[in-house]
């Protein structure tokens, strides 16, 4: 046993055909659309090319179609289908799904999985998973859940208000977090529901109009009103709902990562051809000293996020919490992408800004992934606190 | 005489009463049209309320309807005008008309005066500056200029392509930029030719979609193709466009600051407001370090960018060159209220990039101002050459 | 009136005779000994010079043979002294003397002007300024003073420890901070009291060894043990320490500034002697696009450093708090003096670590002002506070 | 086969025995010394004490006393050792000696082994490499080099000056690059020779005085004045220097990387240690929120800059030229290093500028390290251009 950063050769293979299906197909209809898919029919004719390609699904189980990507797979994998930002949806890997995926296939019950899992996983239907809620209920602290969940004959009601639910127009059903037990502010007592999007208890009510504009099915904001599930609408155990939601956002966090380092590839590669061929002040823009110092810091960037990415997924494969890593790993990484785009988008000057090339369609969707999934700062103190805990915990060898 | 930062109490009351008027008019109209005026109904709305609160056209003479106000004046007033989006085209001192107001007043005739000016500062007609190039003409290096004017019977001929051509939608005329003598690369020998919407050798290629929108009418591709204007389009001398636009670019690289500080004021009042009330984790925002450290910088940004933008008034006022101040200004200003922005956004987490407040739109409003007017990289680039060229000639007194 | 940014004529020509003085007399000494003055012979043979120069004690009234400049002149002739780590030694304006006169000159009776203030502003003395406690006394948090001072028969008697007591070896007197009232964490009680350096209860305990060599005197640990001083070293009134603290802290922490501004503007006409004369790749540094944008931005760090300074003197001047922005100004000049000098530093290279020039030694000078004088953190959480509460008061006018 | 990131069990223990040898052994000493070994007796004994914790030259192959560890295992036990400044020197694996043992093993015949090597991994020499050179030569561009050698009978005779040769105080033997062809400027034609420190044509100068200090043997310059070393003296074959620095350069970079990012570690340990004790304002240091938001960097800049020198390490181990990958590692963990060290320092406040703990001493001795091994600004010259070569090359697949 020794260091090995060499990717299986079956996931090397993968995400070679990944990266190629991306060029070949994603890229021309993302710059058709302006990077923005909002209608079944192109979501249907790109995942029916991705499953011909062999690309699809690729995180799930075979016996949901998939390939079985371990976290390491996913992260070499996933980068490449990033590369466009509709290459996640092409592949049936774009959140909300992929999370949802993930967990179900993690706890669900059988029926369960048959139900939901098989044809999420197929593409047939989509999802979404209801978590965040406005102010002061849950957002940046989880404990804050103020969305309740009580006993009924037969089943469970749930009341509440939830925002920024991502993917819920057109959702076949939410997984969604309610209160079981304790009072909001308390970091526990929380359970997991299926809930079918034609349950007349939950309705939106309205689309957020938001920066970012990506992500098939927007962000919506959601009430839960009387909405009365069965006993078998929950999702693991009663109770265990903070602890399924680590399950779920410890790797959704990675994805989301690796997912954006394509994007910051591609950010890089546009300022790349941009200057390799424009001329100004009688040089190349590639031989201008501060072009190549963004150039440099673009390349260091990347760099710099996949190896803590990789580091995350080898530690959450391996089983540990790795929530220390996975925090590192978003920060770093979320700050990084945005960096990338905005000085590849400063390297192409005016055409940056302009619509002639998806820099600044780019840079509205990286933005939000500085807050969404835990903002820089919870993570920030998240990260501090360990590490001040980790100290003490030592002994305190080295003193002041 | 000694130094003295309180403006001259005229200018301070013009400045409150721009602030109460941008309160109490400019804002509401702008949270409902999400900071973005489409219509000439909007305009002709505001522009005269703003005549009626007595805010109007305050850089120009009082022949014309203003106020007179010198740059350091302006620097007050128009801070408080750009605490709206919407704010500058209200007072009319929105970017190009403003500049171009003020480039007539000093270089124009009495003819052209009264023929372009005297509409202009009524908000009867809009205009735009042809001066910017697609690659490899006249961009980040205004001594590309590849756009030609040859002496033609009784006028001038005009060709070429200009690009990014902000409020030429609409517009009744354009000051454009074209080269009567000299090739391309040499800085010398451009000419600006005032030149009627009506005429037939001017045309609309296509309106650009940028990041920003919120420029009224909107940055639009142009082609000058066989356009025939009289000898009396001339604006100034022939061969004097490039010391003109020196004229015109200074200032109106201040105006700019002065605008987008009163953004940068607002995205922090925003962020204020969220931090006082919005709590988390059992405290206000307001009492958490890490959101302290973001005010505090957004301060402090926006002080520095205040006091560098005055001092660069300061020495146009006192007629001095100034390439160096407003440079400086410029580069710094920015770049802080692109970080003021940012920081305000993410202080106010998910709600930041909705659109339930102006955060994101701001975002995308200041983003291109780090390249429009000159990348931050050419004025560094300038900025760098003045320094060693001043140490050089001061005879190298301290040498390591 | 208007905006002016021009000095008074008189503090001009002070100005460039101070900066020629520096040149002409001071930089020579300070290459001879690397930056540090250790010896009283130097020192008096500096300031015998400054003297002769008509440049000695500028800020001090003609009657203790300054020119009584107010805060906007220190402003210009001190960053002109700080050019040299030696300058202010020179000029008899070097913390903490410099304060202490200010402070002397506000505050005190005129028996203790005549004999504190007199001899201290001849340079024929020095003097300390005995505030800082180790932890957990009064460190960034002046109201934790710890030290106190009780009433006995015919005066006071202070006990206590203070440490990083600059210039304390050698000193004539100190001024002591001692609690008179109230109880540690509590911001009253305090009071000033004037310690002579022959009473036996006043100890040094130890020099300090610091990253900062240059300040004369050192930093030192002291203890008042028992420390018996008449009723006539009470400077002020009883229990009215906190608030003259204020007033020798504001100024004082703005002519901190300015004296590092001037090393900043040092290191970088260092760094442009190195730029335009050494060749690397075929090309003078000061060709070099990534050595470009460091000259560049140092270039604006010191333009911006220098107005936010001016403006909190002008405030000082006219008799406002200007908390604000002298905590604003201290904040971003500490932390820009240390970029500058640390580009300067490697626009050099090896040379620039070398003793061969003076930057290495300029690095460790300026990084701990960072600390000195309240951290940054400290100063970035007043300025917080500040501007959460303005908008509280203001009526939360702009809500999200 | 699949990614691996845990050390083999072997590398672990010898890294935790190595671990345990600094805390016990090295720091008492170093936190007495100051950070400075100065003399033969210091640094025989804490290699003595080395040798008998089975920690010893680690790198080098068992026949020269080490463990043979590859790059991915120096990672791991070189960071141990560099948790204190003179850990590397206890362990025999500090610059320059521990390059020289790498390439002397790499590339010397069995007898220059016998003679060189062997001695110098014992700990019985210590040696100097002779490359960098005052400007106009050989700096941060290696194909400048001016010192010559030419063809004498019997062997070479070399001419040139050197600076910068660290370690070359007490060094048994230098390493000499000089041209044996072409001209300086281009990349050809060097070659290295072994020579000896009694060889009367090698000469001191001077020590330079620099800002780091704990480098045993210091930084020297060297003239080498018609200095006639013998056939058997060059190292590998004629014209081959440049190749063989790059065998050595690539290698020692990232070597620097682990042991600085070790001090990383110890300067984090430090504050945490101080953050859990200090109180301020009635709270722990690691309780607000602008210290937690500094530790939270460290951890990531540390995480970071591990995760990049992996990388280099794992490519340099699978033969491929990784030179991308060490100027990235180097480039990113040099500033981290620097940016670790300094918020530490921070963190600390006043304690932290004094000798009472390490910090200080810390920040100078990591400073230099951005500009030794190739200024940050040549590697990201180097990285930006292979970025853009390999997208040329890849055929502009993507084009704004």
């Amino acid at each position: 046993m020794a260091v090995e950063l060499a990717p299986d050769p079956d996931v090397a293979r993968l995400a070679e055909r990944t990266a190629a299906f991306v060029r070949a197909v994603v890229i021309p209809v993302e710059e058709r659309l302006g990077g923005v898919a909002r209608t079944e029919s192109v979501r249907a004719e790109l995942q029916a090319e991705a499953k011909a390609a062999g690309v699809f699904v690729p995180h799930v189980g075979v016996e949901f179609g998939g390939h079985g990507l371990d976290m390491r797979g996913r992260a070499v994998v996933f980068e490449e289908a990033g590369y466009a930002l509709l290459g996640p949806l092409a592949l049936n890997i774009a959140a909300p799904d992929e999370g949802n995926m993930h967990l179900l296939e993690a706890i669900a019950t059988d029926e369960q999985k048959a139900r939901y899992l098989a044809p999420l996983a197929a593409g047939d239907v989509r999802s979404c998973f209801a978590m965040t809620e406005p102010a002061p209920g849950a957002g940046s602290d989880p404990a804050a859940l103020a969305t309740t969940a009580v006993s009924v004959p037969g089943g469970w009601r749930i009341d509440g208000r939830k925002w920024f639910i991502t993917g819920a127009e057109g959702a076949a059903f939410a997984i969604c977090m309610a209160r079981t037990s304790g009072e909001p502010g308390h970091a526990g007592g929380a359970t997991m529901f299926l809930v079918d999007a034609d349950n007349p208890g939950m309705k939106i009510v309205r689309h957020i109009d938001t920066l970012d504009e990506s992500l098939y099915g927007g962000h919506l904001e959601l009430i839960f009103d009387g909405c009365v599930v069965p006993d078998d609408a929950v999702l693991g155990e009663v109770d265990q709902g903070f602890r399924y939601a680590q399950v779920r956002l410890g790797p959704a966090r990675m994805t989301h990562c690796m997912r954006w380092l394509g994007i910051a590839r591609r950010a890089q590669d546009i300022a790349l051809a941009r200057a390799n061929e424009r001329e100004v002040f009688g040089a190349k823009l590639a031989d201008l000293g501060m072009v190549q110092a963004m150039i440099a810091d673009n390349e260091i960037d990347i760099a710099a996020s996949r190896g803590l990415i990789l580091r995350a997924c080898w530690e959450l494969d391996a089983g540990r919490s790795a929530a220390q890593a996975t925090s590192i790993a978003k920060t770093f990484t979320s700050e990084a992408v945005w960096r990338v785009v905005d000085r590849a988008l400063q390297i192409c000057g005016a055409l940056g800004v302009s619509g002639d090339v998806l820099l600044g369609r780019f840079l509205r969707e990286v933005r939000p992934f500085r807050i969404y999934d835990g903002p820089s700062e919870t993570h920030r103190w998240s990260i501090a606190r360990r590490a001040t805990r980790r100290h003490a915990a030592a002994g305190a060898e080295v003193r002041p």
